[in-house]
């Protein structure tokens, strides 16, 4: 089973790394950069151990809880596949 | 017009971020973690210049290739909205 997590900052807190890419893309000529916000992606392989998938939602959000999100400053998504 | 572009470690690149991410599930008591590939993910907001959609998607991939991604060992994808 494939699961995609994104983990990306609240719209409310700041984004220097963004901000950064932000003034690089212009630097380099691309014109018309309004906005860049930077985030985090994983590729999650879990074997398939005949949970259901209210099982496998719930192990995924404890996952981003505990570790691939900082719930305080950053929002997390996943999407389930297979 | 919102342009998410996503930047991710070739397959055959070895990701010790994703295998750390991967050990650290596992000691956290997440079992059945068979892989974890750690990626990047960007949201770009571009000015609505009138430009045609290859016109827009030819800028993207230049920007993948010029500052967002190391076509060496990354391989990019994206998403054109609105």
């Amino acid at each position: 089973m494939k699961v995609t997590v994104i983990v990306e900052l609240k719209p409310s807190v700041l984004d220097p790394q963004g901000k950064a890419i932000q003034h690089s893309l212009s630097s380099l000529g691309f014109s018309g950069v309004e906005d860049v916000r930077a985030g985090k992606l994983f590729r999650i392989t879990l074997a398939d151990s005949g949970q259901s998938r209210p099982e496998v939602e719930q192990q995924i959000r404890q996952m981003c809880e505990k570790l691939l999100a900082n719930t305080v400053i950053e929002n997390f998504s996943y999407t389930i596949e297979g």
